[in-house]
């Protein structure tokens, strides 16, 4: 409410804000990613997409049931379901929640024709990314999971290490390609199972240019061996040698940080950057960003405002548990020096994270819109961007909008 | 470094620093508080101590191993052990790590005699308080562990319930009786298996001047019913209609926050915040603070810097997620609301708590010694903590260093 009338002299002037370079979006994979990349015979197992007749859908206050009906029955909706081995995955609104209203933003199970076309189109995601001041975006896998934890769980590995290379070639010539080349920007996965083959990946991709890979926040949580235990060597040495940054985006732990079942899911959304920290004090006490002093971590969609305690507590632990804690040879200098060298924060809504933005540090920090995703800003990305850094200078927003994230990447883009 | 000569007209006044009250330290029991209360045909099996021949002490850099030996030997060291029913722990320098370097804060089993006789002994407690510029202090158990795991998990609950009666008769009456009457601040436990005997138990003691009992920070990691569940009304009501704080303690949701069993100890240490966190999200989506507007929530050890993050999240999440992520009848105001009228942040070393002490609630923030654990800062507190609020005006640190644990606990100091 204006108590007094607007100043007549006072010229209304428009903060010039660069464009984004969005470190965290997401790819909604069209039907055809697998089925024109996998040989003859794995075509049927592999994954596709099955457009199937859903009722009885009930909201108990947290998740949506459903049955597939196929009785000839016009009951219920249509929904498009990925199918690969076992697997019957229904699309649902929220992971396409771009366009409808937050009341609608639900886990309702829906068709391609549903969702807003720029979740799996690139010529749409490019102007919708136009529309929403975006130069360049780099996007996460949905049916793969954020890092390829579909194809870890699956049974036939020869047939999982065949689609992880499918969705990178398909991520990196078509998605990333044409119209694409330079404003999509390639991020990859790898065979989770097995870090020689994930080495072999990272280097087949970063001779086509890739900088960028999925990795999970907590391994250990994927019953995976942790960080700690020297098996991922091969995938980190890799990595280093290459410049490709480690994307961990929250959730790539595949739990993710609920308290008990019966909580409401707005615990988990409010917790949702818990594995990205407990994944920073991993790290940081790990010894790996002492042995690979260029290695790069991103912690996408993992926020900031968290991060200046975080940092504290680490540094506070590094002086004061030395007897028992840590192996101090690993670890000479204090965690928050490695972040400040080798880490990367990833925000999309943060006005706390801002407002202590040199408590993080104004070269750590990256922006995202997470593109079509519930907590995505799109498309008034710019106008809420444009509010939370009002108290910055021009430099500190070059660098969080777009400058870091260029550096990061290594883009061709100023 | 001093550049310049000091000005010899410049008075170094002290600042007056009003003494603390602690809402967070510990005390190792002496070994006859069940033995002196427990029926005969209990005394065997109940908490006793024993001494011990320890020896092949061996420390991976993580914990340390040992044998306990019988054979006439003088091998290796004494250590005092509880027993009960099948257990046998040993006492460790960590749990009474004051008074010793960093380097030598480690878990080495130790005797009573080995320790500071402050952390069990009560008129040498006061002695060190008075040293430490601490009035008043709310200790937690260390046998029965933070919220009194150690009778929910034993065999015969007839034995576990005498057990936490006669703990909390030895809290009132002894630990606070006496010389302590007044500056020893009462802290229960309950039997964590029966919401209505725990309420009955919160009744017995509320009548006797009782206002503060231990409770895990999320029920659910020790197998009980999540607060969600309903389980724990009559709990609540009784807290609630006795104006009994709920007080959490890190650890006291059984697990700690580890990333994978081979992650180096400071791993765990830097993110021991991490499942206040976790039960801070659950309280304000549970509706329970809606319920009970006068119940109030400590976060015992907890500390404060990473709260306003978790508040605009969680506030975020209220406005961005109603359509599926909580029951808006249940949460009819932002998370933020119930955190300031019905919660506090415990810190011991904050920085960036307090310089965005606004930002959590002045009024939300109380101050702990942490006595005798790793954390404690004693018997530098009060340096640290003058150090600590230099920035902060007089009133805000009146608040802090015991005005708001006086206004949550109730006590007769001021």
């Amino acid at each position: 409410m204006t108590l007094t009338a607007p100043d007549p002299t006072e010229t209304a002037t428009e903060r010039v804000i660069p464009r984004f370079v969005s470190v965290d979006d997401h790819i909604i994979e069209p039907p055809q990613v697998w089925q024109d990349r996998l040989p003859a015979k794995y075509k049927a197992i592999g994954p596709r997409v099955e457009r199937l007749r859903v009722a009885n859908l009930q909201f108990n206050g947290m998740q949506y049931s459903f049955d597939i009906v196929d009785d000839g029955s016009d009951e219920g909706k249509f929904a498009d379901f990925w199918c690969y081995e076992d697997l019957k995955i229904p699309m649902r609104r929220i992971i396409a929640a771009v366009g409808f209203p937050p009341e609608e933003r639900t886990l309702l199970p829906v068709t391609y024709e549903e969702m807003r076309k720029g979740c799996w189109d690139q010529t749409a995601r490019l102007a919708d990314m136009d529309a929403n001041h975006t130069e360049a975006s780099l996007c996460f896998p949905t049916f793969p999971r954020f890092c390829g934890q579909t194809f870890l769980e699956a049974k036939d590995r020869e047939l999982a290490l065949l689609c992880v290379q499918a969705y990178n070639d398909w991520m990196v010539e078509e998605w990333c390609g044409g119209a694409g080349a330079g404003r999509l920007v390639p991020l990859v996965i790898i065979p989770l199972w097995d870090a020689r083959l994930a080495a072999a990946e990272i280097h087949r991709n970063a001779a086509r240019g890739v900088r960028a890979v999925c990795f999970s926040e907590i391994p250990s949580f994927l019953d995976l061996p942790s960080i700690h235990s020297g098996e991922w060597e091969p995938f980190f040495q890799a990595c280093a040698e290459t410049n490709t940054v480690i994307n961990m985006h929250i959730g790539s732990s595949a739990r993710m940080p609920a308290t008990s079942p019966d909580a409401p899911a707005g615990v988990q959304a409010t917790l949702s950057f818990n594995h990205a920290m407990g994944s920073l004090a991993d790290w940081l006490y790990s010894g790996i960003l002492v042995r690979h002093p260029t290695l790069k971590l991103a912690y996408s969609e993992g926020q900031m405002g968290w991060i200046p305690y975080a940092l504290e507590r680490a540094d506070s632990v590094w002086r004061e548990f030395r007897g028992w804690a840590f192996d101090k040879e690993a670890v000479p200098e204090p965690p928050s020096f490695y972040f400040r060298r080798q880490v990367y924060a990833c925000f999309f809504r943060d006005n706390f994270g801002l407002k202590n933005l040199h408590d993080i540090g104004v070269d750590n920090v990256t922006f995202e819109t997470d593109y079509p995703h519930s907590d995505s800003t799109w498309p008034d990305t710019k106008d809420i961007f444009t509010d939370m850094v009002r108290d910055l200078p021009d430099e500190d927003v070059y660098k969080i909008a777009r400058g870091n994230a260029i550096g990061m990447l290594g883009l061709d883009l100023d």
